[in-house]
């Protein structure tokens, strides 16, 4: 099998048609979850695979499951997936890549009739993006009891419809029975700049970062900025300014893939000559392990404590969001690192510093991820872009990680 | 004349009553110049004035000039005033006491039957605010020679409407030709804590800080605030949140009352998960002297450059406004101070942070400004506040300010 290769221009193709439905004039793709173009897209996904042999079924929650017999019916299947839904000024690769590859491993299968032992699925969640509806990767956390399946229904958007209604709305409320795994693959742009900066084809994925987000309230008092001398000032943008460069230093000085980033800030009044007495703003915090995010973020409280007395501020932290650290199967990891070796591929281990649906699969089926380079790590954005080469990279690891974790029964085809 | 004081009931009521013309729920008054609140308070105004005696005359710009003859028919007046317009959410004091005072001063001197030699006036200055239309302190600078009166004439609101038409509109498009001031004196809330904190009631304004602005721009790369190394970031807002220390460590660094505030910013994209990618912000930058706004802009400059290098952004700085610092005149501040002093009032030189009409009409005529203390230095609020003793300590120094610059003629009062 060392010499199976996928289908380059297949793989391209498909993703370029797929990229079609919703497209926006600048290139991108607006898909949100259980529109009619996302309807749009899973009917697409859906013919291919029939027209592929592979027998597809839909949970209640809207995944979409495309199987391949695999010879031992008993096997639990080897999946491969990830989401069609977009941002709302999103990119054709981030998700769509890691569902046409899992096709695409299927049809070459099919293609050089290969068997393989376990089945294999090539899997679509639903609502990875949570543009429309919260949470985010909606789908996999049914999947992997995250959420119950009754609260995610009542979720709804800002038109007030619910997932219920919606899901009932574009025809995928399925009623496929719950299914264990044994095994999930998930191909991905890195949606970062690590590999492209480092001219690396293949990011061996450890695991993703653990996530601590606060909701900030910097409180000072408005004063015209003219009659005001600076030691009488309560300057609340000042205070804000400090939070910031205190969440950098603090990315900075610890270890374990440590990020911190201040994205959005809103001040109060918002004029020239006015100095602002009160300034809304958010603190995201990531790091690959739990023990050393806590330290980051004691580390913030007592930063805080400080600037308020420095500025003659209050300050509220309040945390929004926590995602726990994952550590993928160092088994299936190993898998993915043997096959970009085997294959000759230029790889690094990388640790995701986004959620992906795999986080979620990853706490119930033994899990792990393969990156591949996006031009200027740019994501969530019209202007993404992948190389069909890199694409078709990811795609033949993703085969040979599979292959390897389902075992080849036979081939028409010599080894 | 030294036992002569004003009515501190009659002022209190007079700004009480003027301020029921666009009231506000919350206190305040929104009184846009030219718009038939405007026009209201204007009437309002000239009818007092009538009532106590005054010739009132309108120049083409709409400045209201309220005379009461001297015994010397040569002098040139002595002028007091300010304005009646306000912000969108002003207060009760800010300009309508400089007016209210000067026509106190004036009904006390008749009253008590005093003649002065020079004449005396009371002047409201059209558009000091310049909420609605610009440029800010609109009549005063077309008296002193600042702006040609076509030029401010042609000045249109946002929905379109000139000056022109809208003096017209109200009926104060005057015709009253230029004259002379023999001085100017203006009575002003000090819109800063400095009085209130050090629990004096007069300022002796020295003059006021000349201000530099600019519009900064920071550009940098927004992208995915997971997956992308703190090293390889280019975030525009941490540039930003640089500059912010860097202004303010300007201003407390410089001496001649150096005043440095950030007061807008804006942040694109302003997501809490993605690293921003351009920031507009601004900086206002003051001063009691020329030579040193200029060094800490240069200060400025050099600072830009050394973040612009350790954040990996571009700052763009565009100045957008500048005034000159204005010294008023060392003998009339001097007639304040006596005039403080004589009245036995706790009093401190001030230099005033904010432009006011006396900034303008000091290019033509010997002038002076006396602060008074208003609650927590709060002013362009519908909460400004403050009392009716203070007031009227104000309004005691501007009469008696007033007769020493004017002299006094005669009286039915012994001195």
């Amino acid at each position: 099998m060392t010499n199976l290769r996928i289908n380059t221009e297949r793989l391209w193709g498909s993703l370029m048609e797929l990229a079609r439905i919703g497209a926006t004039p600048k290139g991108g793709v607006k898909r949100l979850t259980l529109t009619d173009e996302d309807r749009r897209a899973r009917d697409l996904f859906v013919r291919w695979a029939r027209e592929a042999g592979l027998a597809v079924e839909v949970d209640a929650v809207g995944n979409i499951f495309a199987r391949r017999a695999g010879t031992d019916a008993a096997a639990a299947p080897v999946a491969m997936g990830s989401h069609l839904d977009s941002q709302p000024s999103g990119g054709k690769f981030d998700g769509a890549y890691g569902v046409m590859a899992g096709l695409e491993v299927l049809r070459t299968l099919e293609d050089a009739g290969v068997r393989t032992r376990a089945p294999l699925e090539v899997v679509s969640w639903t609502n990875e993006e949570g543009s429309r509806f919260t949470p985010v990767m909606m789908g996999s956390g049914v999947f992997a009891n995250v959420f119950p399946l009754s609260h995610v229904r009542a979720q709804k958007d800002i038109d007030g419809v619910t997932v219920g209604d919606a899901l009932q709305g574009i025809g995928y409320a399925g009623a496929a029975a719950p299914h264990g795994l044994g095994a999930y693959l998930e191909a991905h742009i890195e949606q970062g700049p690590v590999l492209e900066a480092e001219g690396r084809t293949i990011g061996v994925v450890q695991g993703a970062l653990g996530q601590r987000w606060y909701d900030v309230t910097v409180t000072g008092q408005d004063a015209h900025a003219g009659p005001t001398p600076m030691e009488l000032r309560r300057d609340a943008l000042l205070g804000a300014s400090r939070i910031i460069q205190e969440v950098n230093r603090i990315a900075r000085a610890f270890p374990d893939n440590a990020r911190g980033t201040v994205g959005f800030l809103q001040v109060k009044p918002n004029s020239r000559n006015v100095i602002p007495g009160e300034v809304r703003t958010t603190v995201d915090f990531r790091n690959a392990r739990a023990a050393t995010l806590d330290a980051m973020c004691a580390e913030l409280e007592r930063g805080v404590r400080a600037i308020e007395a420095e500025c003659r501020v209050r300050v509220e932290l309040r945390e929004n969001t926590y995602f726990q650290p994952c550590e993928f199967d160092p088994a299936m990891v190993a898998g993915v690192r043997a096959a970009a070796a085997a294959l000759g591929l230029s790889h690094r281990d990388i640790v995701s510093g986004a959620g992906h649906d795999a986080v979620y699969v990853a706490r119930v089926a033994p899990t792990a991820m393969i990156f591949i380079p996006c031009e200027g790590g740019i994501s969530h954005n019209e202007i993404e872009s992948a190389t069909p080469a890199d694409l078709a990279a990811g795609c033949n690891v993703l085969l040979h990680a599979a292959l390897g974790k389902a075992g080849v029964a036979d081939s028409r085809r010599a080894a």
